[in-house]
Order: structure tokens, then sequence, then C-alpha cells
């Protein structure tokens, strides 16, 4: 018989990693949503195997199980469901953050192996429409195992990530990745949302290049599920935006000051910070 | 006999400019460049029809010529070649500044016809060797003409950005070309700069996706280039400064605060600005 991932929420991401383990192993994919419209959407672009709209009727059956709702949807169903996994199963999720979602695993009967995942990958859009296969490629995969995860269930997370097309996988605490998260992610939507807080954005059309458009991309973003990802976060995130507020600062004194060699000292400092760090990854904004 | 159009510097910028005017009209392309290995790898690659590393040589007979120095070769070339141009030619350029170009063009005797240009296009490269054809692609070309400038300049001007690939030809004056780059492009360097300057810019790799990516890439820039771009247009630049730090800090502050529905009003309230501005053009970083 095989065996079966269930997808729980067919959004964006949910969607797209319908698509993109469609064929892995001997795995069928079952995609899990409350939402007819969402349903009948997948069923017309084959996104899973199967679908499905009752939580509870799959989550006995799934082998594995990832959660691709909203922060707090997978805290929800965490408690609301905790006797419902079948014994032995792998549970995981895409969440932007770590911390609180794997304080809610520690809810789950000790037959549940709960290891948390965030794929770095995503668009500025939202909902099963805009999903699309080749969305993890040469992305990052983060897991946060627990201490009682088993290798075989890391090693089984870690061929499902290569599976969807990312470039490596990397293993950290849900602390380190929620520190590093509101630097690497959560500021830059501060920054792009902030951009676009001027008054000038509606003026600026025609005078824009791809450093504006790369930086202010992500300002359209989902409000709920940015609401509960920012605030989860917010002290780690208000550390970050101090240390980026000093070096703007910085950076508008010297400029202010008119004392040019100071500029390009610190501009020399910052661009050589640049390329010694190797950001390779997908060039394509989509 | 066939028109010339010299392009004085092969950089990156001059050097795709060489390459996407190839074939315009029947003007020939005289690349102009001190450096011989510049000259060389040019000759090797084909960009230009012919190639002069004297500009006293070719100003005479140029009917168009692009300067394409960083700011400060332009305004020495104005002031030091005055009366080398060759009367009832055009003149342009492809600085990112224009304030202190066009006053350094009044410079020039009346029979030569001055129009500032700001292609909005780039990489975070420098060089020839970086340069590419495709550059201009979907990219909106600024124009400053000045109140004598010809409408036969003006119109042939447009038509060298159609066939260098600019989506759309931008008129606006040096002072309203600065104080809107200050904000699109001068800033985003800035933040991309003091990103890079965060302590945890080197264990960040493995977390980073396209936000990051896509805000930081431009802080890999020529220090000498952009010093004199953003020295030049210091005053602007502080003030665009000043309101990003004023959006960040109210972010910053309600982050703190932890009023969650005051933080889903604000994200709200700059995703819609987001999304009503049409800021579309090429998606690929390059």
């Amino acid at each position: 018989m095989k065996q079966t991932i269930a997808i729980v929420g067919l959004g964006l991401i949910g969607g797209s990693m319908a698509l993109a383990l469609r064929g892995f192993e001997d795995y069928e994919i079952v995609g899990v949503d409350i939402s007819q419209p969402t349903l009948r959407f997948a069923r017309e672009h084959q996104i899973g195997d199967r679908l499905c709209d009752d939580v509870s009727q799959v989550l006995p059956e799934a082998d594995v199980v990832v959660l691709a709702l909203h922060p707090k949807g997978i805290t929800d169903l965490l408690s609301r469901c905790r006797d419902s996994f079948r014994p032995g199963c792998l549970v995981t999720d895409v969440c932007g953050v770590k911390g609180a979602i794997m304080e809610a695993a520690r809810l789950l009967p000790d037959c549940v192996d709960y290891i948390g995942s965030h794929p770095m990958a995503g668009t500025e859009f939202s909902g099963i429409t805009h999903a699309f296969a080749e969305m993890f490629r040469d992305s990052h995969y983060i897991i946060t195992p627990r201490p009682q995860s088993t290798p075989a269930h890391i090693a089984l997370l870690e061929r499902m990530a290569r599976h969807i097309g990312c470039r490596d996988v990397y293993h950290t605490t849900p602390e380190a990745h929620d520190s590093m998260i509101a630097y690497t992610s959560q500021m830059m939507h501060i920054i792009a949302l902030s951009v676009c807080d001027d008054e000038q954005l509606f003026a600026c059309n025609g005078f824009e290049g791809n450093s504006f458009r790369g930086c202010t991309r992500v300002a359209a973003l989902d409000v709920g599920l940015w609401t509960e990802l920012l605030s989860m976060n917010a002290p780690a995130l208000v550390e970050s935006l101090d240390h980026l507020l000093t070096h703007l600062t910085a950076y508008r004194e010297t400029l202010a000051g008119g004392d040019t060699a100071r500029l390009a000292e610190k501009l020399n400092h910052s661009s050589q910070r640049k390329r010694q760090v190797n950001l390779s990854g997908p060039d394509l904004l989509s």
C-alpha cells in the first residue's frame, strides 16, 4: 500500500509543495483544505493526487503531515488534533517562525515525530492560484529537529527538500532560526513597507530601477499572515531594527556632514562585506 | 557619409550602450576609452564599430556624444573640451545625478545641444567585461532637456532609447530627477549597505531568501562612482533617509509595544500603498 503525505492548507506554499512533491518516491500526495473553491482549483490543476476537506479524516492515515497554515492555524491544529495523528508519523510545517511552533509541538504525544521546517521561498502573492512547482528551486530548506527526532525522519525530510528542488538543508534550533530570520527576512519586509510609506511613492513611477523593485517587492504582503509572523518574533525583530537604525543613521550623518573621504571609507567597508558574503541563489524574482 | 555616435568611456554602462546601439539607423558607433586593456576587450568582443583612445580626435567629428564616465569625469571633460565639440552636435550622458552635470553643461558653446540622460539600468558589477546588450531592456530612460534643446535632438535621443530596449522615456528637470532618484535609487543603496553592516551578515548564510538577496544585491557597488553620486546629491538623500528613519521607527515602536491590532493596521496601510503603485519592469536581476 502506498504511503501518504498530507499537505494541510493549500495556499501559496502548500499548493506549491503539493505540486513540487508530485512523484516523490512511492508517496501519494493528499491535499487538505476547508475551502471548496480552493479544492476545486486544486482538482482542475492536478494539485495533489487526492483531495479532502476534512483534516480529521486524513491525519489518522497519513505517514507524513505538512502543516502549511498560518502560524496560529498550526498551533490551533496541534492542540485540537493532538490525538488524531498516526503513531510513528512525521509532522512538519512550512512556517516562518519556529519558536512558537516548536513550543506548541510539545503538546503532541511521544509517538508523533515533529520536525519544524522553513523553506526559504515565497512570493508576494497569496493563495493556490499563485502556486507553482518551481517555487523552491535553489532555495535553502531549514529544519529544526528535536532531540527525539529519528534519523529516518530527518533523512526523509531531507529527501523531500531535495525533491522539491531546494539547494541545501540547514539544521538549526528554533531560537537560532528566529534570531536569524528576524534579520534576513522579517527586517526586509519592514524595510520594504517603510519605503512604501514614503510620500514620494506615487510620484516615483518612471524613476525606479531594479534596486527599488527588488527592495519593495515584498511589501505587498499577506497582512493576516505577517501580523502573526512579525508579532510572534517581535523581540528579535526589534533588535535587528535597532541595529539597522544605527547603521542607517551613521550613513545619514556622514552624508549630512559632507565628509567625502569618510563616505568613501564607509562605502568601501560595507561593499567589501557584501562581496565577502556568498549569497548565491535564484536570481529570478517571481 | 555615415553619421557617428561617440561613446566616451567603455565601462559597464558605456560598453553595454555600445553593444545595444549596434545597428541604430545609419550611425557608426565609435567607442572611446583611455585604457588599452578595455579597448582590447572591446575589439575582441565587437563592442563598437570603431575604437579610439583619444577623445580629442573623436569629438570634432561626432554627431552624437554619449559621456559614460563617472560624474566628475563628465564635468572635467565638459570644461576641458568645451571647444572641441562639433557645432550642431547632440551631447548626452548616462549619469545618475543630473543637477551638477547640467550645471557643468552651461559652460558649453550655444552650438552644442546638451540633453542629460539617465537610463535606469545597471548591475552591481563594473567594467566592460560585465557589459551586455540586454542591459536596458524594459528599463525607464529619463532625459533632462534644456529650453534650447531642439525637437530633432530630443526625438533622436528617444529613438536611441527605444533602440537599446528601454520601455519608455521620461522628460524631467534636473532638480526633480535628483530629488526622485535620492528616494528610488540612492536610498536603496544606503539601505543595502546598512543591512550589510549588521554583525549577523556572515552568520546568515543558509537563512536568506529572495527578499534578502533583492535588498542587498546593490551593496556591492563601485566605491569611487558612488562616493561621487551620493555626495553630489547629499541634501536630497539626507531628506529621503530622514523620512525612512521616521517610518522604520514607527514600525519599531509598534512591534516593541506589542499592539497587534495596530501592527495589522500599519501592514494593511503600507501593503495597500505597494499594491496601488504600478512598478512593472524587468524581473530578472542581472
